[in-house]
């Protein structure tokens, strides 16, 4: 398969990432940009005192070029390998000497820090500060040493996949066998993960590219040593001192759900603890389980697929209801304020879900998928594509992120960089490989599988062709052409329905309209045979009311405002202050004024919903009032929205997704 | 002065507190009931780690009674003082000659702890661990010196007046002797103020009652130098060394606002940091401008107590919109599932209502005052008199508490006591002196001011004696008889017509409704005159729909029920969970069922409004709906609603101030 992207609005993105954010962040993991660090917004971790980056510094004081402390995070150097796994991507789609050649010169760098025995951790390798005297390997809750090489090694791949680097794949492949040495069922190997899943989804990476056993083996154990004593870490925490010297001192005291250990993974219901580690895990799952075909996996995924999913996401995407460990909470659990809704949460998200469109051609995997891309999982960058946010509110206030604490790690602008810099790569790795994330290809049942309405063009199997054009998200005529060599036997070309436009959507094959193809599990099926076939989808664009279930407590009697996959907001600069002050009636949505507007946010679609805003009782007036004596006045007035994606790219102001309505 | 309380609601509470709290706490404070100490709920403070109060003991430690180390907090010596406080207040309306002997002993006690010099705080006299070597004064931004000093003050002039005992009195005066040699605006003493505001109130009631003016002077100074060296706990800090010794070491890094010194006081625009501490010096600062007839600080207090009761209260009273150093947040930001609303808090604004009520006869002063002592202060305790909340939330979930660590310091049940057990003494000594909370009285202008409704008998300058007769606040029918002697010059009865019932209430005078009072400043103006005066006081008792002014966030749409001053909520226990599902329109709300009931919760009026409940969706249904498709149905049905203090006393279950409603 490959896939070239000519959608409007991803090449737009994909631009942003190959001319801003790749230079970007070169710049930045090799000092040669000073960095402005907010305040940790997750208070989950320490704040670094520094405002640069060290991240390949750390490498070259590894391979020997110069003698230096480690410096940063204890997973500092997956930043570099982030960036790369951002540029291998980006060299797929556009070409760049010199951009290969930085690439080159880095894993030279790499393949040099690398120990001769395969293991790459460079604060373990330095040594210097906290780390001297620590060995490898006898502190997973916390040191992450599997996570920052899950990272390399998937970056590693994708490098090797876009050039052809055989160097790039060698020092994975020395990864790999270095924790197949030390990690495994047998008697003398570590019986334990690491803290934060990532290695698991890495080798199974690393196996589909190398097609040695022994990675997949691996990333079996260690998706089901996981939980199989939920003391693991207590233990080796407990070899290594009274935690004085811990790498994350306050992690001592989280719990086991946390790490995701409290129960062998089999045996796991609910999204519990971190979830991006959550989320990592459940991408890890879901590959080995389509890998090694073993049903109690899958069960497993779609089990925590389904919580998350169903019970525990904003209407965004995002997930996490806390900053506190940045963490899943309760079913239902869904603040609007105090939230966290992790960029890379939502990026991780996204992982999973192509894992599972992978394994079940399910409506709901596209559909969630879907509900990422276009909303929570690149909320996190600034049209700028130079700042972030870690922190994805569906409402925010300067005021309370200024002036009360239990909002101050919601931040009102992105920022240039984080201590902990997860989310920017992640967003801009996502981007970058976005070609990924529109079709499954099942060339063993003949099926190709259109999930995502990305314009693109594509080549598969047996020489077929798709060509998919649209304007979407903010056009519902999608149209496909498909062309299939003669004698090619016959195919299927899945086409999703997405649950939004389940009720109102048209399908002409060769501009008849009376052959409807079937509907299962939130797909159209479509024989493809030999010559070109013209299919035009066209989707339900009406502006639609989103309520939430009544479970729900934070969202009871409001409207969130969606157009296709799109979740719309309102920003207080477009409207009368404050947000808080509108209704939005469900039933006259769909009669909004919806309008493109090219010279806004760098092209939206803007929508003025029928609403009614209640008269601002002012200061003068008392606190509490007796509201039959004192009725407030509402008056018909529209509310301008624009895509949430896009919000907090202008002035600072109130933002807000759900609305009150008359239900 | 004198009055008799009849009242069956505080008759009920004043039994709780003399056979309940006070034999309860003499054994928590005397290690003679080992305690069960939940986690600290502030997370301002670090928890102790024990399970025993040492209160006592420590002072007997410092009297050398005993060996020991010093144990508790800082501010330990408190408990003993508050205690003494109620107990004084308890004998003024019950003689108990073993609680008297038990206090003289105490006194005893306590003088004997005290230095030669007159200070008196145990962990510095004790000096031991962490204060070995500390010289007194030296840290006052966290020492609690003079504000363990004040407490004592407050229970030592109590208990004088209580019982005539010159040595309570005499160790207070030494207290304040001593303080006065090392504070002032003289060189070479302190010109700075405790962190925690208490002394200033103190000295101004030792001033009362002793006419010395060495105090009045030193609770003027104690206001006035505040804030005049913005940094001067700073400078004090950076003597004692760089913190890692300090008594709370997070404290350092707290702005100036927090212990407000920002600014002198009477450039001091909002209620700012720590909430206690807020009405602590408001209480103070209206003291002391009453006693020097000080015009600019009588503003201060003004603008201080406004910022608060208009723009930063709860419905309940509640005050401190953060757990984060338990502080005010910003104007209207009031939610209320993260607040604090701190039962100590409630309690010291009743403390400043008085202040303000002694200053001036206006209606605000008494309305708020009475909603504190029927709504957030009461609600810190439990009806058994032994359990106690720091926090009272507007809404409560259990699973909330239990799994969302934003909501975790709001707990679902009154815990035994705490590690600062702040708490469950202020609530017992403003209930045992409620004596004092309902009468203010200007001779000079012949003037008697009846601002609360608790019935009572009384006797005012003159021999003019006042009967007071009601069921309030379950009945609003109250009935003065005013009694003045033969040959009494005429005076006046100002009767405070709340609020809330000021657009409708009657009043009738020896049985005739023809000559109705002026009413002015929410009070109406009686002559009285010799003889024998009936007074009938009809106040509108219909159930109340209250909404917020439009600027609080998280109360738009919303209604909080009322009648008279008792603020209901709603307890899953009597109602179809969950809570948040219930709709009370204003409009029917006056059309409630209202009957007392005798035996729920040891008597309480119970109201059945009408209301509207939304279908609950289920777990089955998705999480996120088209509206218009999926529009929830609503069915009439009744909401239980219980008053707000006597909640969380059956079992455990949501809770709900604010519902959806019409508007």
């Amino acid at each position: 398969m490959h896939v070239t992207v000519t959608s409007p609005f991803w090449e737009r993105y994909r631009g942003k990432v190959v001319d801003k954010v790749i230079p970007y962040q070169w710049e930045v993991i090799n000092d040669e940009r000073e960095i402005e660090i907010p305040d940790d917004p997750s208070g989950s971790v320490q704040d670094i005192d520094s405002t640069w980056s060290h991240a390949v510094r750390n490498l070259r004081v590894a391979a020997g070029d110069i003698q230096s402390d480690f410096k940063g995070f204890v997973f500092q150097d997956s930043d570099v390998y982030k960036w790369l796994e951002e540029a291998a991507y980006s060299l797929v789609y556009k070409a760049d000497e010199g951009l290969q050649e930085l690439c080159d010169r880095l894993i030279d760098l790499i393949a040099r820090a690398q120990r001769s025995d395969g293991y790459l951790d460079t604060p373990y390798l330095i040594g210097s500060g906290a780390f001297a005297g620590r060995r490898p390997f006898t502190q997973l809750q916390q040191s992450h040493e599997m996570y920052v090489m899950g990272h390399y090694i998937e970056a590693g791949v994708a490098y090797y996949e876009a050039t052809g680097n055989e160097q790039a794949l060698e020092i994975a492949k020395r990864m790999g066998d270095c924790l197949d040495r030390h990690f495994g069922e047998e008697e003398g190997k570590i019986h334990g993960a690491d803290g934060h899943p990532e290695i698991e989804l890495a080798l199974a990476r690393l196996y589909e590219v190398t097609r040695d056993d022994r990675y997949l083996k691996l990333a079996v154990f260690f998706i089901k040593v996981r939980g199989q004593d939920p003391d693991f870490y207590d233990k080796q925490n407990a070899e290594i001192g009274d935690g004085s010297t811990d790498i994350f001192p306050q992690m001592r005291a989280w719990t086991h759900e946390y790490t995701q250990t409290a129960r062998p993974i089999n045996e796991q219901n609910t999204a519990e603890g971190h979830a991006v580690r959550a989320v990592y895990l459940l991408t890890g799952i879901a590959h080995v389980a389509r890998l090694t075909h073993d049903e109690k996996l899958k069960a497993t995924a779609e089990r925590l697929w389904a919580d998350i999913v169903r019970r525990r996401m904003y209407v965004t995407g995002g997930i996490g209801s806390t900053h506190v460990g940045e963490a899943f909470t309760y079913d239902y659990d869904l603040p609007n304020d105090t939230l966290y809704a992790e960029s890379c949460a939502s990026v991780g998200l996204c992982f999973a879900a192509r894992q599972m469109l992978e394994i079940e051609s399910r409506g709901e995997y596209g559909d969630i998928l879907e509900r990422e891309i276009f909303n929570g999982a690149i909320s996190g960058m600034a049209l700028d594509g130079q700042h972030f946010f870690y922190v994805n509110p569906l409402e925010a206030d300067p005021q309370a992120s200024r002036n009360n604490p239990d909002r101050a790690h919601v931040l009102m602008r992105r920022a240039e960089w984080f201590g902990c810099a997860c989310c920017p790569a992640n967003i801009a790795r996502l981007i970058a490989s976005i070609d990924r994330y529109i079709y499954a290809v099942h060339e063993d049942r003949r099926e190709i599988v259109a999930h995502q309405f990305i314009a693109n063009d594509a080549e598969f199997f047996d020489g077929i062709r798709i060509k998919q054009e649209s304007n979407f998200p903010w056009d519902g005529h999608i149209h496909f052409t498909v062309t299939v060599p003669d004698g090619v036997a016959p195919a299927k070309l899945l086409i999703r329905i997405p649950e939004w436009s389940s009720d109102g959507y048209g399908i002409t094959i060769n501009g008849s309209e009376s052959s409807q193809p079937a509907v299962r599990d939130g797909f159209a099926s479509i024989g493809i045979r030999p010559g070109s076939t013209s299919i035009a989808l066209s989707l339900d664009m009406s502006v639609r009311a989103v309520r939430a279930n009544s479970a729900v407590r934070h969202d009871v009697r409001k409207v969130a405002i969606m157009r296709g996959p799109v979740v719309f907001c309102a920003e207080e600069s477009d409207n009368v202050a404050p947000l808080w002050n509108y209704r939005v009636p469900s039933g006259t949505a769909p009669q909004s004024h919806v309008e493109y507007s090219a010279n806004e946010l760098e092209g939206v679609v803007v929508i003025k919903a029928p609403a009614f805003r209640l008269d601002d009782d002012g200061t003068e007036a008392p606190l509490y009032m007796n509201a039959s004596r004192h009725a407030p006045a509402e008056n018909a007035e529209e509310l301008k929205m624009i895509p949430y994606y896009a919000w907090a790219n202008r002035t600072v102001d109130r933002m807000q997704v759900w609305f009150d309505s008359d239900i």
